[in-house]
């Protein structure tokens, strides 16, 4: 089987081109491939295949062999690979995902996609603004998001508190609270200025990770509704950066998506 | 540049056959590779050369991009792919490595390695038998081995304990102790009876892998020299198993090897 290893901020997934390939069985491959000892290593594995109701469709599969709705990351990568090969013909164009169409549009150079914008549609407040919690015994303050999956956005004071964070050791107790019977993504942020809030992100199911889309478009909707940033924010997530902007009530991700090798495995 | 990507007992290596490809900078090349989400993925990186001395020659780089001089896991798999690609001619053949030349023998079916022996050469104990050491304020006895590379050997008293050691905290302290101005490789042992002995490594370098060639050959020295298990014994680690045995005073390593994937990367 031909693969391409590709990574947007730092979120790297096993991608299976299936206008030429067929994955018979994708949960038992992404179970294989995402193993980074036995395997070719990643967060997972995602066919980008032709669709029905859109230009493109991703097809995704979490490293454990479930199926996943949707990645902001992900998404980045499997329209570079669509509209690089040719595969969509304009640099606006639509997606089918597990949480819906999502729109797309690329800045092009040279007939390669540089950035990738992608609607990730509507945020949406969950918890009081901002709500009291127990964390471990101290109180915390978190502010709800929904953006197709759950989030808790928190604030630390300074760079310095959110590099030093022990997420490792910290990290459940905010992933499993019982104020979110189905855990929640925990975003923590640092705002440097209105343009820039620096993330660490710990997501249900994974732990801490380098880099989560959709924590990104929370964290920067939860700070734009506080009036602390504007409605463009870059977030310097450890993997890289993304920029998240709120049009019309609708939140925008923007960022870059890269091939980092081509390979051939036997399944 | 073209690569395959190699394991054995799940210690994981991209391959570069230099019969056929140039690496000019190994050791920046092997820091890219090496990097789990931005790069392929590996323990390091490791060149398959032909050699002056040898049948063949193994060149050998840590993931931080260091020179290593022997590789036990790696040694298999460079005999493999020597072997199957008719590099070598016969099941017996010499490998030149940083650590000086190495004896291979392969079991071949239908013209392909299925096992690897390779003679590590003698072991030598480089310590007091044992010796009492101060980790991060608490006293440990360990035995130093030297197989080309230099290990101190622990042992703890029950399969759990193994298990459940915390080697992300303590291993830097093992590492970087300053009774080894060279850092040195940590093996943690637990006995189960003369035959079969259970590991867990921390390589210098590195941190802990899912198996260490060298570790298991000096950690089944130390263990038969202390007579606590029979000249032949299985070392389960991680990765899988490997079957250490000591013959005219010399070391005997033997095990399988596995190709992954190959690959092609811009370098």
């Amino acid at each position: 089987m031909k693969f391409v290893k590709m990574q947007g901020a730092g979120n790297d997934y096993v991608y299976v081109d299936c206008f030429k390939e067929e994955v018979k069985n994708p949960s038992e491959f992404a179970i294989k491939v995402s193993d980074r000892h036995f395997g070719v290593g990643s967060d997972g594995l995602i066919l980008i295949c032709p669709s029905d109701i859109a230009d493109v469709k991703m097809d995704m599969y979490n490293a454990d062999g479930s199926r996943g709705l949707m990645c902001g990351n992900g998404s980045r990568c499997v329209a570079k690979y669509a509209y690089d090969h040719g595969y969509v013909k304009s640099e606006k164009f639509t997606m089918e995902t597990g949480a819906g169409i999502k729109y797309i549009e690329v800045d092009a150079k040279d007939g390669v996609a540089e950035y990738i914008n992608v609607n990730m549609g509507k945020a949406l407040i969950t918890s009081e603004f901002p709500e009291k919690i127990l964390i471990n015994g101290e109180e915390k303050e978190f502010i709800g998001i929904d953006v197709g999956n759950p989030h808790a956005v928190y604030y630390v004071d300074s760079l310095e508190e959110l590099k030093s964070m022990n997420l490792e050791k910290v990290g459940e107790y905010y992933e499993k609270h019982k104020r979110f019977p189905d855990k929640v993504n925990s975003e923590f942020i640092y705002i440097e200025n209105r343009k820039n809030i620096h993330m660490r992100v710990w997501e249900r199911g994974s732990g801490e990770t380098l880099a989560c889309g959709t924590g990104a478009c929370a964290s920067a909707f939860a700070t734009m509704k506080k009036g602390h940033c504007d409605t463009n924010v870059r977030v310097h997530l450890l993997g890289g950066d993304l920029d998240i902007s709120l049009v019309n009530d609708e939140v925008y991700m923007r960022g870059k998506a890269e091939y980092v090798f081509t390979g051939e495995i036997k399944f």
